[in-house]
């Protein structure tokens, strides 16, 4: 399909997708999403977890000995059930820039060391203390505030060792290290929890709430399809387009979650619902409400699927993985 | 003086520090030490931390938006008064391979950072709950417990921005990160550390307080030496002698921290004295005496200058500093 029809039937079904969204209930029954309509991307995503997992446990094998109680507590939080969503955005957008998969893992693997870092600290009791995480007892509440503080330290340290040993162009692996770094550190994902605690004891505001966003999750959205288009030896305009892909993507996603915070169910979730909205959490829902959310996620969705015009059906999955993210239900 | 005299002249002058050791007062009235006369290892400490600090001050200028509380809390701990012995460490096995001081600044920096984040975090209340460091209050005494793990993990993560960003050649880059993710995480001082929080519960053993040493203090000052001796483009040969030199150094500054909680003055320490012994923390005076920990720490000097023969009067100040770690009363 040429590109201009491909983005007009993008809209109509973006425009049926905010109509619809977050609708729990509907996605078990039918995973496909409108805008790519033969791509069961909820099956890929199950298909790619379970081959990352594999990779991603093979990968958290220390390189030198390690205490037993911190491998432990890496292990329960990295490789709890998720959908790696973030490593198959790195996987994909080396792919689509003409790398092959091998040498996205360990890039892969680092990104969702730092998630998981962020997941373990974010929910100590000095932060959002949090009791559950993915259905299961947190990191803390499984091993103490001392091993949940040290695990997460070692998640956050980690991806650089495996981009250092993995990625054999050491040029790549110096600017991904950099990609990495800048997002996740003060100025990305630690600075937007940073603004996340401080902003429970301010009024809501859309400032704050798209400050948070944007650094919280938008930054290592952007850096996972930085980071593939990098390892895939992509051009600087590549990875940039990938770069602004990953930002919209990941605004939408958490602007989805702050819905989801509010409407979806605490078995779909994992975790119990309405806990940001006790805390004070700073979220767009509560700014601008529900309907007006769900229509800045529809557009970010939009400006997202808008950078994947030139690779055509190749993308399919990326904008059906685009969809998805704002009509999940888990 | 030819090496073989050097050695002797050090093994007389290390058997008189043996004896001597920690001996506080007489270092502030005297600060040469006997292996180096000539050396004023504490004034060119002094000297040297000025002139390491003004470059710390402007590599910890974020790049992008941080929040106010983080930028405040990272800079009070990095910046606060200290001996820069790790950067010392970095900038010197720089110049002694061959580089000019400013391709060492940066990954001095570094090492400063990730020294900084290990304080903050094991300050915390779920890890030795220290009021006191360096004379201040700590970190989450200041700024409160989340904004204090939160600092202390943008510490953990800037290190590999500044060196992304600043060292020039990516293969060199690369090649410290790997050093500093590998001596740093959960192999290395992180490792140290669990091990160092759940040793508190078991007996007085040489071998836990070994395998802590070697991994919360010795693998850092290895790494400082390498990293330094990498900045400088030095051959495998070189990097892995400055790795002996460090790794030894690092050993004996550890020891002789054991001796000094147990035998120091809170005022010069900056920090309670005999904490570590209240909180039954594994330590090397526990298990083997002070005496036998001073010869344990001496024996390590010594074969810390071992390394150091081949660069006659220029490494005149290694020399001194690694007397000086053991002699220091501070």
């Amino acid at each position: 399909m040429p590109r201009k029809n491909l983005a007009a039937a993008d809209n109509a079904n973006l425009d049926r997708a905010a109509r619809e969204f977050p609708h729990p209930g509907s996605a078990p029954s039918d995973p496909r999403t409108p805008s790519a309509p033969n791509v069961d991307i909820a099956g890929r995503l199950r298909l790619f977890a379970e081959a990352f997992d594999s990779q991603l446990r093979r990968l958290l094998a220390p390189v030198g000995d390690a205490p037993a109680s911190l491998v432990e507590a890496v292990n329960y939080t990295a490789l709890a059930p998720g959908k790696r969503i973030r490593p198959y955005l790195v996987v994909r957008s080396c792919e689509l820039c003409g790398g092959s998969r091998d040498r996205a893992w360990a890039p892969g693997a680092a990104i969702e060391c730092i998630h998981a870092f962020s997941l373990i600290h974010d929910d100590l009791p000095a932060m959002d203390d949090d009791d559950m995480r993915r259905g299961r007892p947190t990191c803390h509440k499984k091993f103490g505030e001392a091993i949940a503080i040290l695990s997460g330290d070692a998640l956050a340290i980690l991806p650089f060792e495996l981009l250092g040993r993995h990625v054999p162009d050491s040029g790549r692996a110096a600017r991904m290290m950099l990609e990495l770094a800048s997002s996740a550190g003060w100025t990305g994902m630690i600075g937007g929890q940073a603004v996340d605690v401080q902003g429970q004891s301010l009024p809501p505001s859309v400032e704050l709430a798209g400050y948070i966003h944007e650094r919280k999750t938008a930054s290592l959205f952007a850096a996972a399809c930085r980071i593939g288009a990098i390892a895939a030896g992509a051009a600087d305009a590549m990875v940039e387009r990938f770069g602004r892909f990953g930002r919209h993507l990941g605004r939408a996603f958490q602007i989805a979650d702050d819905v989801l915070d509010i409407e979806g169910s605490s078995a779909s979730l994992g975790k119990p619902v309405g806990k940001d909205a006790d805390a004070n959490k700073q979220s767009l829902p509560r700014c601008v409400g529900v309907a007006e959310s769900r229509r800045l996620a529809v557009q970010e969705i939009r400006l997202a699927t808008a950078e994947l015009g030139e690779f055509g059906s190749a993308a399919d999955d990326l904008r059906a993985l685009s969809d998805f993210v704002v009509v999940r239900n888990y």
